[in-house]
């Protein structure tokens, strides 16, 4: 079983996502599906008035500030739009997608940060409405439960607190969380970049393989965004996922390129 | 087992409502919950600058027209914001509620209408890219299956068509062929009045109770939204619901209130 992440970019093509998904559930290979969304997001979000914030964390991570104006488009692009997109284009090509978030069914579990440390001109901040957290448990059950059913998941990453607060959580982490509980094979890691670049945006320079042991290495070589790839990545082959893909969103075929070597591939 | 659909008015105490379904939950009462959001559709709809348009149709009844701009908006409010706030209230009440659509899982088939007749100034037009349909069947399998793993489902009015599109389904008659196949003692259709008026909008003029039989004449009385509710009720008792409840779903506990036998009580 291989669980894949699609990245939000407005140049993904969803078509050949769910062409491919379709083809690898015919070839007896069942996909789980975790989707971004960041892009149409924050178009939306302008649009409505509420354009997102990105703040740096003390620790150095740009992070989206998500208050409860934020949460609302959120659930709008990501469990709405985009979501059921996906699930119309793959119940186009015949797979019983189903759709959901990790709120519902506490699929997600996540530590609400309490506090979000941010540096702003120089100063440090705090903010204390941020409906982010970090995942601690998933319900393995609920998604097996789908798939025995004959079901094919595709998850939004908003993820339920403690006390059943929706949190916004990192997707590349959610899918390597999510790829972890069901002890999958493969983490495929698709966005709008071929993989992992020395320099980037040079793509001369992508990386074709990691050793697994090297990977703490490369935190320094990811820039931004792939940073979260390569941390979802250290902890999925930790808890005992084989092999981890970075690869190409944006061409057809993207899962079978990724799995046949076209990416970054760490093992 | 009770189906409970709550309208989509900006009135309703959704507080209230999930406090009640906790309630029943507690007690041994497990309810299906199908929502709305009409409203709020509309209001985001406007923002974005595809403002809603009805239309009435050659048999009289309003309708909402759903091109694919419009689709993507009822996408993020009904799948969405509304469904995952309603998730969100029902985990903080420890329910663990499990939000979907009904093309996730292909939950509700519905027949596309291909065409949509409506009048417009007088004047007969055919609409062809309306995105609405007509239930057909509902996958109880699905349903059945998270209740069983002890989730509350809560289902936004989207169905699925027999090539895989998204459709627009009307709310109350989705609520009524949910409760038809689950086999549900009770359909209750809560919305921002306390039951089917004889003159509306004078609440004093509210029919407390109505015999099976002779639920086709009160088509007439029915105004509006109504009538929808009307319909849903004749098909949900003549598909073997005992009872139907219209009642208000303004007012703390409106599902106890209603199964109480405040509001419009047919059987």
């Amino acid at each position: 079983m291989i669980v894949v992440k699609v990245g939000g970019g407005l140049d993904v093509d969803y078509g050949a996502l769910c062409d491919d998904i379709a083809q690898l559930h015919h070839a007896g290979q069942p996909v789980v599906l975790v989707h971004g969304g960041s892009e149409e997001t924050n178009r939306v979000a302008t649009a409505l008035g509420t354009p997102p914030r990105f703040v740096t964390t003390a620790s150095g991570h740009v992070s989206r500030y998500t208050d409860q104006a934020a949460m609302d488009v959120f659930m709008m692009m990501y469990a709405g739009k985009i979501n059921k997109r996906i699930v119309e284009l793959l119940q186009q090509r015949g797979i019983n997608a189903f759709g959901c978030s990790g709120l519902d069914g506490r699929i997600l579990t996540a530590q609400r940060k309490a506090q979000l440390r941010i540096v702003e001109n120089g100063k440090q901040l705090i903010l204390r409405d941020d409906r982010t957290g970090t995942i601690e448990a998933v319900n393995q059950q609920v998604l097996r439960t789908l798939m025995h059913a004959g079901l094919t998941p595709v998850i939004a990453p908003i993820a339920c607190s403690h006390t059943g607060e929706a949190l916004n959580v990192d997707g590349d982490r959610t899918a390597a969380q999510i790829a972890q509980a069901l002890t999958a094979d493969t983490l495929v890691l698709l966005s709008s970049v071929p993989g992992l670049l020395r320099n980037f945006p040079d793509t001369s320079t992508l990386i074709p393989q990691i050793a697994r042991q090297d990977i703490d290495r490369y935190m320094e070589v990811a820039q931004g965004r792939m940073k979260k790839k390569v941390m979802g990545a250290a902890e999925a082959l930790a808890g005992g996922v084989n092999r981890v893909i970075m690869a190409d969103a944006r061409i057809a075929q993207p899962i079978q390129m990724a799995l046949a070597g076209h990416g970054t591939v760490i093992t």
